[in-house]
Parts: C-alpha cells; structure tokens; sequence
C-alpha cells in the first residue's frame, strides 16, 4: 500500500484547501494517508526563511489569492477570527491518534469555514464537542509534555524529510509542495508522473556548477 | 487600454514558462504588454526572504516541479548551463527600448531552452547576433552606467509596487505572482475575475487584527 504524509499547519490556507481534497484523493488510489501537524514558523526558522504572513504584500497577495480559489472552487472560506494566530494547542490536538482525521476536519471547519479563533482553548474545545470528540479530555491530553514532545518530533521529522512549506505531501520518496500539486500527487499515484522519463537528465542538471551565489544581506 | 507590466529575472524558471504565455494571453485580449527586467536577488534582500536556490530541499523541488510542467505542457527545457547564474548583463539587454521583446525571447531560448550559460557574455552576444539583433553593439550599451542606473530603477519601481518574487504580472493594480496564476490573470483581464465579489469582505478579513507573530530568529 502507497503511502502519502500530508504534513500542514492551521495557518496556511493553502493547507486547509489542500485538506479538504487529499482524503478523498488519496482514498481513490487506495493509498494510505497519513496526517502529520508540524509547526510552520520552526520550518521556517530551520530553512532560514521568512513566512508569507511577514511580508506585507505577498500577505496582501495570499489572502487576494485563497479568496479567488475558495470563490472558484466553491469551498467555504470565512478565514479565522485573527491571522496568523498560534497554532500550537490545535496542532498538539491534531496529533496522530484515534478519530485524528475527523478532528482535524473539525478544527478546521471551525477555523476557516466558519471564521472561529484558531488560537483559542474555547474555540477548539467547542468544535470538538460539536463533533462528538470530547473536548475537554483531547485539550487535557493535548496540554501533556508528551504531547509537546510528539509535536517537536512531528516537525523535526519533516524538516528532516526535506519539509520547507505547507502543505507539503509525500508519496513514498516524492516531495509535493503546495495545493496547486494535488494533481502532479494524484498523477505520480496513478504511476503517470510526466517527470519520470525526465529523471536521469534532471540528476545530470542538478549535478552541475552554481555560478552565482547571493551574498545574504539583511 | 489596460496594460499588463510583466516582472521577471532569468534566473527563474517560473519566468520563462510565464513569459512563453504572457505575449499572446495579452495579445488576444488587446492588452498591451510592458516588460520589466528585475534583479530578483535584490527583491529577495528587500523582503528579508531566501531564494529558491538557497534552500537546498526548495531547490531541488523547483527543478523537479520545472521538469513536471516542461514535460506536461511540451515546453523545450534544457536549463542554463550554470544554476544559479549572474544575470545582471542579461537583465540590462532586456531593458525597455527598440526590439525588447524580441532580445527577451532570444535570450530565453538560448538559456532555458537550450542551455546556453546566460552568465556569459558570449552566449548573450551570439543569442543576439542570431536573432539579428547586434548583439555587440546591445552590449556595449548594457555596460554603461545609464543600463545599469535602469536596472536598479526598475527594480526599485517594481519594490515600490509590491513586487516580492517573479514572474509578477500587474494589470491596472491588481497583481498576480506566479506562472500557475495566469489563468487567473487572463480571467481578471476578460472582467471574470472570481474574486470581484468579495473584495468588500477581503478588506474586512485583512483588517482584523494578527494574534501571532513569531519572533525572527536565524
């Protein structure tokens, strides 16, 4: 059975978009999808990179850009009550164990279709209570240093597979970043990836020289 | 007329898949095309952000989703003989002036499609001379301080609009990042724009406050 790791934080709108196919996706191929909470801003610290929410217009650009997606696509995108907000006790809640799948739909159902903090302990318990998935003994659970541990681990484990975004999805070695690629997933899936008879030049391409390196000025 | 400046550097493998639609999307839609070359590492400085290139699992990603869509769509990609390259002399023979578009297009092929080393002046000066364009006298132009002074306004101009990675394509003020979002460039132009609707409701979202910021660390 196929693998695919789904890894996403509840910041990115990227990710809620690409949660709301990957399921259904991954289940018609009969592959095994797997969830994997990682928290975004250490990626980013690790990569050295700048998150799209700190720099102001390509912010301005992302919230422009997931409102035409969700308009065209007909997903429901009412945004959470504050952006960016910490992720940490949703993530920690998201963690692999029972009924994972349908606890993280709730939170993000909450958050982004229907506009809840994604930031607060109110908002997730009661979108886990309204799913039937007690919420308070999950946010008891979820305040462990077992469960802070498992995140860390969790993100460690992807920055360790080479994870720089979210969503970020893997299928047995082959690393997809980002919703615009649920469709080069499901064609590697489906054993139609256009970059296989391509593999071979793309190694010797890597291999060659880098001419220029910017000097990192900030 | 509605105009549609186009922002790229050639370092960009997004650019040139961009640029081989850009022309005749707009053509057909009676928009005139304006070109702006753009010192992309400069952007990247501005907005305190890392490059494609300077993330090792980002850029071995950029190859592999450049090969994917090259494969998909029967575009000729042979990628520049170096990867990074400096591209400060390409980027000066791109200039607006006499021929712009014709410079851009030969210099695309011979790097990207070919895999000539666009770091070179030789390889500039024989993309040019074989498009009939002179390409000794193109480069001669390109090494006074008036090139050079443009590059860097025209950099500077595209900072000033927003600009934080290419290809960007701005139609009237509205802008669009990324090769994947010409189509969504093209319905903007055709007055279909999906997000039209919800501009109202977008101003209201990005005005609520941000409840997270992470603490820059590197």
């Amino acid at each position: 059975v196929t693998t695919v790791d789904f890894y996403f934080d509840y910041v990115s709108p990227y990710a809620y978009f690409a949660w709301l196919r990957i399921g259904e996706l991954c289940a018609a191929r009969g592959a095994l999808l797997r969830a994997h909470p990682v928290l975004f801003a250490a990626l980013l610290d690790h990569w050295g990179q700048r998150g799209p929410a700190e720099v102001p217009p390509r912010r301005a650009w992302v919230f422009r850009d997931g409102a035409r997606y969700a308009a065209r696509h007909g997903v429901p995108l009412a945004w959470p009550a504050a952006h960016p907000f910490n992720p940490l006790l949703a993530l920690r809640l998201s963690l692999p164990g029972p009924e994972q799948h349908r606890v993280i739909a709730a939170i993000y159902r909450a958050g982004w279709a229907r506009g809840g903090d994604l930031g607060s302990p109110e908002t997730l318990r009661g979108a886990l209570d309204d799913a039937g998935l007690d919420g308070a003994s999950r946010l008891a659970a979820a305040a462990t240093p077992e469960a802070k541990q498992a995140l860390r681990d969790e993100t460690d484990a992807a920055i360790g597979r080479g994870v720089f975004g979210v969503p970020t999805m893997i299928a047995g070695d082959e690393l997809f970043w980002g919703n615009d690629r649920l469709d080069d997933l499901a064609a590697h899936l489906d054993g139609q990836d256009p970059l296989d008879p391509h593999r071979e030049q793309l190694r010797e391409v890597m291999a060659r020289p880098r001419a220029a390196d910017r000097r990192v000025v900030r």
